[in-house]
């Protein structure tokens, strides 16, 4: 217990919330943090659930009786995410980035761990009331990502992989086909990782097909688990409709054209700004 | 600008500088966001330094001067650094951890964003006074702790591959052989991944002889770039000290003995707590 005055006392607290996403915090831990009274702690949630909220960075839910407390919900406003989504596209816009093939060095912007603790409060924001006990990718450049979204939300990540690996144990492993490519790939995942009946959510860095998710929602299948969501930082919109593997999924930035030729490339926000 | 009351302001204040460590952040800044003289932003900033300082967060600096401003900078104290270590080595010594080959199922534990953060501050407390530009690890098993170390440090993440990746364009490739098996590898930078002469951080979960590590200085090398410092999560004890190819590096836990056929595993804080 540590008497402070109330200005120092809401610099803590709101220290201590900030690093507790999605966690229950029973209005006695403060009381008892500080030495207060549970009105005066009342009196300082409410001021800082009127910064949080009027800033757009979140939302602090007040949870009634026995089991009571708050609870800070990190959200990113849709005008914000927008924002993001129009700098990240700008960005992916960038003539240099094309390499042979038409892929896209994107390395630069995935290795930004700001930029991805910001797409990461995006994803938190769009599934963060889906009850997921989980978030997935496959290795290796979603993995980033996909720290960041469980981050914000309080959940652990599951790491498939490409081989089975000595480190993993006992695994299960399955066979996709890449929808653009139409080559066969091996994913596996730990025994140990997943538990029966999970609700997923699957995050990556790209998606063009959608041969990868897919292939991830099949291995699930194989642990009793059920795929929750699916978040990619950014699509390949040159994809037909017909050769597309998956339709229930949200992207923040969509690669509309990319031209080797006229080193050109046209991004635009995803599908999340759509609706 | 929004006129804030010094109770919110403080709560907003406290907010914008824990989600920018390692920035400068001049006082105008917040006297223009607020619409508040200087005067009283010292004030707040005072309050909010002293609740930083004393709760063992970390330092709010204050530089004078026409450049002048603050810039937070997180810190793990030794005690709370110490008491993680050892909460980590408990859960490291679980029997059930042992794979065959006295491999150490870790995977739980680096699936838990929390806990990696916390082993990010740590490194960030170790090496922020290291002038480090960049910080660099290989895949996979590494990527969320060097995430969480750049974050803290504000600094990007350089993501060595095993193999040389269509996404990646032009690469340098170099063979490295693994210090305990003594067998020959490969691995992979992108040309465009590393300015010359970057200070690099190198992070990675595990080590044993240290041969992926040696691996990744002798990389940097190609890019005329120089390790500042080597941070692992883990570091095995049981090499003979003619095996270690690596001295100079830091370690939170290290594993001192395997035993499959007693089912025996001990692990200690690692040499970070040796000064």
């Amino acid at each position: 217990m540590k008497k402070l005055k109330r200005s120092a006392r809401l610099v803590e607290m709101t220290q201590y919330l900030l690093s507790r996403p999605h966690t229950v915090i029973p209005l006695t831990t403060f009381a008892e943090r500080y030495g207060a009274a549970k009105s005066s702690i009342s009196e300082d949630l409410a001021i800082i659930k009127e910064v949080f909220e009027e800033g757009g960075s979140g939302e602090l839910h007040t949870l009634a009786g026995a089991a009571g407390g708050v609870k800070w919900i990190p959200k990113v406003s849709r005008e914000l995410a927008l924002a993001f989504a129009e700098r990240l596209s700008t960005q992916l816009a960038q003539p240099d980035r094309i390499l042979p093939g038409e892929y896209l060095y994107m390395s630069d912007l995935l290795g930004q761990p700001a930029l991805m603790n910001e797409a990461g409060k995006i994803f938190a924001t769009a599934f963060g009331n889906m009850n997921i006990d989980v978030v997935m990718t496959v290795e290796t450049k979603g993995i980033p990502l996909a720290y960041a979204t469980g981050a914000q939300l309080n959940l652990p990540v599951v790491l498939v992989r490409r081989d089975h690996q000595a480190t993993e144990g006992s695994a299960v492993s399955i066979n996709y086909v890449s929808g653009s490519h139409k080559s066969l790939h091996t994913m596996s995942l730990s025994r140990r990782a997943m538990r029966e009946h999970s609700r997923v959510l699957i995050v990556d860095d790209f998606m063009k097909a959608g041969g990868t998710v897919q292939g991830m929602i099949d291995l699930l299948a194989e642990f009793n688990a059920t795929v929750a969501g699916v978040g990619v930082l950014v699509e390949s919109g040159s994809v037909d409709s017909e050769e597309r593997l998956l339709t229930d999924y949200i992207s923040l930035a969509k690669l509309t054209a990319v031209d080797a030729k006229s080193r050109h490339i046209s991004v635009k926000p995803g599908n999340y700004f759509d609706l």
